[in-house]
This record gives C-alpha cells, sequence and structure tokens, in this order.
C-alpha cells in the first residue's frame, strides 16, 4: 500500500526546497498513489482513438456534417492528423478504433486500425434511444477488450481519444444526467457551431437529458445508452477496464470524459485511476471534472477532441514520474533540511 | 518574414476546427514569429545552469546557507538534482556554468561544467554594490559566451537556469528596480524563508532598490550591478545574445526573469525572443512577466529554480512545433471549412 503521506514523505526529503514544485508535486502524489508505487511509469504509453457516428447530426446539432468523421479517420491513419502528430511528439503508441462510424471502411487498413464497429452510426437523440442497452454493452466491451490488450502488452498509461462529428452533444446529455448541470450549461459550440445551432442543439440536449433522467434512478444503462455514442461508450469500457487493471488513465476533453462520468457510474472507484489532462473550452467540462473530482493539468482553452488534450499534458506527467524516480534525497548530500 | 497574421492564416488551413487549440495556438504564432519560419524547431535545446552566491545571505535573507550553492552544483553533476533528470527526461542538453560560486571547484569535473567564475560570491547588496560594473560586465560576457557557443553547435530553443543560495534577494531588487513594483510585493519567501527571515529581507530589498534606483537613470549598468548576482548577469547576457542570434529563449521563474529584465533593459527586443515557461509561486514574477509583455504557459505554484520551471514546460513548445510541422491542411482532404 502506498498512501498520499507516504509519497510526500518521499517528496519531501529529496534535494530541492519542501514543496517547491506545486502541482508536479501534487501530480506525483496522484500518480503514485494511481499506480501503488513510488518509482511510477509513464512508459510505455497508448492512446486509443474511438470513432462513431451521430444520428444527431440530421437535426442540426454541428457545424459540419458527418462524412468529416471518416475523412478525419483517414486522416489520423495516415499520421498527419493533430492527434497523430502529438502522439508522435511525445512517444505515445497509437491505435484507432471505428466503434459506430457511418463511413466505408478503411481498405487497405494498417495494423493499427481496429473495425470495431457495433452499428453504421446511432440513432437521433433527438428522436428517441440512440442505441439499445444491448449496442451499449457491444461498445463498451470494445472498450474493454482495448484496455485488456493495451495492460496484457504492457501499457500502464493509457489515453482515450475520440473522432465523432456530432459528439458533443451526447457528451453534453450525458453530462447535464450524470452531474446535474443544466442542459444549457453543458451544452457549448463544440467544433465551432454558431449561436443559432448552439440554441437549437441546448433545445435537443435538454428534451433528451429530460426523456434519459426520468429513467436514471430504475435503469441507469437504459438512460445512458438513450443518449450516448458508440465512441463514448467504449471509452466508458476502457476506462472502466483500465482503471480495474490498475492501469493510469490520461483524460481528453469534454467528450472523453462523458466516457469518464460513465465509467464512474456504472463502476464507481474508476475515477480513482484519472488524471484530467486539461479544462476543455467546452462550457460543461468543468462540472464533468468536478463531478469526478479531478483538477485538470492544463487550463489551455483547449477543444479539438481527438485525446489532444490529453497528449498535450502528456509529458507533464512524464516530469512528475522522473521528479520521483530520479532525484537525490537531501539527506544523501550529508544537508540537514531547513524549510 | 513571418508575420503573426501568417502564421495564423497557417494554423487556420489544418484539419482541424479553426481556433481549438487554444494557448498551443498563440504559442505556436510566439515561437513561428521568433523563429520566422512556419516550421519551428525545438530541438536540439539546451540548458545552461549559472551558478553563483551572495554575500547578502551573511545577513539572514535565507532559509538556507551558502555551502547547499556547492552542493546543490555537486548534485546537479551528478545528474540527480531536479534540473538534471527533468532535462534527461525531456532530452535536454545540459550544462553548468560556475560564474561566482564559493565553494572549491568541483575536481575533476565533467564534460559540461565550466569554470567561469568572475569571483567567489558577491559583496552584501545590504551593504553597498554587490558587484563592480566590470564584476558585472565579465559574468555577462560568460553568458553571452554560452549563447554564442550553443548558437554555433545548432542549438536553437535555449533554456536558463540558476543555483545560487539567496538569489530571489537580488532578484527582488531587480524586479522593483525595472519594473516599478514595490520592494514589499517583490519579495517573497524564496526557498522557505519564515515570516521572519522575509520582513528583513524586504527591508534590506527596499535599502538596496532605493540605492540603485537613485543612480538608474544616469548610469544603469551601475545601478543593476549594485544589486546583482553573477548567475544573474551571466543570465542577462545569455538572454540578449541569444536573442540577438535568433535562438528561442524559454525562462524558467523568479530569478532568470531578473535576468531577463536586465536583457530587455540593456538591450531593448530581446524580450521579443522569449517564452515564459511558468509563472512562479514568488509573488514578484507576476511583474516581472508583466513587464516583458510575457503570458506565462503554466501557472503551477513552482517556486524552485535550477530552470526546473522551463523544462516542465518545455514539451509544450514541442507540441507547438508539432502542430505548425506535421498536421494536415484541410483543403488538402478535399473539405470546404465550415466554421
Amino acid at each position: 500500500m502506498t498512501s498520499e503521506a507516504q509519497v510526500w514523505a518521499h517528496l519531501d526529503a529529496l534535494a530541492k526546497p519542501r514543496r517547491s514544485l506545486g502541482r508536479l508535486e501534487t501530480l506525483a502524489v496522484r500518480l503514485a498513489t494511481i499506480q501503488q508505487r513510488l518509482d511510477p511509469v509513464t512508459r510505455p504509453r497508448r492512446i486509443v482513438l474511438f470513432a462513431g457516428d451521430h444520428g444527431v447530426v440530421a437535426d442540426g446539432v454541428s457545424a459540419w456534417p458527418s462524412e468529416v468523421t471518416g475523412l478525419m479517420v483517414g486522416t489520423i491513419l495516415s499520421g498527419r492528423a493533430t492527434s497523430s502528430v502529438l502522439a508522435a511528439a511525445h512517444r505515445c503508441d497509437l491505435r484507432l478504433v471505428d466503434v459506430g462510424g457511418m463511413a466505408p471502411l478503411p481498405e487497405p487498413a494498417p495494423d493499427f486500425f481496429r473495425n470495431g464497429r457495433v452499428s453504421s452510426g446511432t440513432r437521433s437523440l433527438a428522436h428517441g434511444p440512440a442505441m439499445t442497452i444491448a449496442e451499449f454493452d457491444a461498445a463498451w466491451a470494445v472498450g474493454a477488450e482495448e484496455a485488456d490488450h493495451a495492460v496484457a502488452d504492457g501499457y500502464r498509461l493509457l489515453i482515450a481519444g475520440e473522432m465523432g462529428i456530432g459528439n458533443t452533444t451526447p457528451a453534453a446529455c450525458l453530462t447535464a444526467l450524470l452531474t446535474g448541470a443544466s442542459p444549457e450549461g453543458a451544452t457549448g459550440p463544440g467544433a465551432g457551431a454558431s449561436e443559432d445551432v448552439v440554441a437549437a442543439k441546448a433545445r435537443i440536449v435538454a428534451a433528451a437529458t429530460a426523456r434519459a433522467a426520468a429513467i436514471l434512478p430504475d435503469d441507469p444503462r437504459a438512460a445512458i445508452a438513450g443518449v450516448c455514442g458508440y465512441e463514448i461508450a467504449a471509452m466508458a469500457g476502457y476506462f472502466a477496464r483500465g482503471a480495474e487493471l490498475g492501469a493510469t488513465m490520461l483524460l481528453d476533453g469534454y467528450v472523453a470524459t462523458a466516457g469518464a462520468l460513465i465509467a464512474e457510474r456504472l463502476a464507481p472507484g474508476s475515477a480513482n485511476a484519472m488524471i484530467a489532462g486539461h479544462r476543455s473550452a467546452e462550457p460543461g467540462h468543468e462540472a464533468a471534472l468536478d463531478a469526478l473530482g479531478l483538477e485538470p493539468l492544463l487550463d489551455w482553452g483547449m477543444r479539438l477532441g481527438e485525446g489532444t488534450g490529453a497528449l498535450v499534458a502528456l509529458p507533464l506527467v512524464d516530469a512528475a514520474a522522473a521528479l520521483l524516480t530520479g532525484v537525490a534525497r537531501l539527506d544523501e548530500l550529508g544537508v540537514d533540511r531547513e524549510d
């Protein structure tokens, strides 16, 4: 058992003024307690990007058409999306799993692509449940399998990212449903929607969330499935299973955190394995992070998705690990503490 | 000529929602305009740590005795100081230059150590000028030579760090002198001084700053030298010369920024080459960054020095460079912008 007090005692013995690294030290404590060791590891690390489409796009909630999901999947596979570039820059292994896209599957596909498609896009949550419980469970299982494989392959730090035009709409529903935030407060411009589109989106979010909230107490999986996305359900399964296996889960932004909220609801304790990479520009993200008890590493106004916020924050976690593992203790230098 | 508008036009053409990466994009604009290219580089990068001692420590301004400077120099040389560990984690080449330490020089010393000692510690600024103008110029030259060598060796991103027990006292004097901040507002606990020590330190800072301010208009070098430290003067020369040579200068915390204030005062325009790594927990740092027109990347309550704040922030600059150089343009995917 590695307690917070043990990690602080280790940090306070290092050859530096006590508590002089601020947030880097609280991050080190978090990382060491998640991994239950004073020498936590951040390598090798993997990001799994989950892709899916959303029937609700047809109801006018997004600045972009659903076709862009498939185009961005292709761009990720070519290594020239923002996520692929940041993953390469920070030496993070990347996989891409199509859980519910509408576009034709890539052919041929590279090794790091997986066809895990449960269905070709959700039904519109504006008109009824986005998916069945069975579809939700299938998408969750895809994500859980990804965590299983990653941990079996030696990965100890895991990131989930997503690609899915329209997916801030289910994320807003899930945030409102699972945190008690207002539907209006949970709804933002996503990938660049205009004010009129955001207003229409907020009305759809409010109606769908009210419908889901009515069944949440009796049937949480049905409530969640009704306003979910395949890539979000997969991230939830990935987070829950990764946490269960003792991996460190580094969160991206608003949509990924919606998956984390599901994980914590259906597998309580999952949030104990999580570190929040950043606070998104999406207005509902703060409520989601608060509900999980997480303080983000960066507050940089990012809102791209694809795991990019987590990837930008990733080396900060490396620095925390290095602090714990590499720095000499002051007593090794023969100095008494003066601070 | 690479203007800010050109960098924004490039970023706005990439395959991601426009302006969706917030602070990472403004950092990318800063980096590209400093380097005058749309594909800026952050490798290879170097940190030079400048060490020096301070006569004012004998007047009771620090939680630690001057002997700790030499001990930490030894720890850095052994690769087990926080700075050495973070530099290794983020693949940053490290050098250590003794500009004014009091301890015996390390023997034998590794290749990355330089004996650039101008004198064995400053005189106490509590009782008169800390150094002569000639000593100031000699320390400045040591730093400028380090920038010359680094750029000649192909380094394009440069960090300066410092090790010097007592050096937040000259940093506070310099911040008050060069920004107009009050001596009390510029004085903080440094490496863990008690309230009583901070109060005594503030009185010393106020008196020394008043003495320096009286001669600043007529003889800025004499004014600055009187409240300076050797490692701070060296950092100033390093920043000024690095900026002149077109390198990107990534700033650490309060003491390094005091060196940057000197550089900007004596070599106006130097700040145009600077990126602020973080906002220190030292209360005067904000005034110093404001005077330089710099917005820090991190606000993590760090106050260790040794370049550690800049090293923690370094991969954020890598991410900005990767964004500019690696991501596809949306028009390459055949998509019209919708945002």
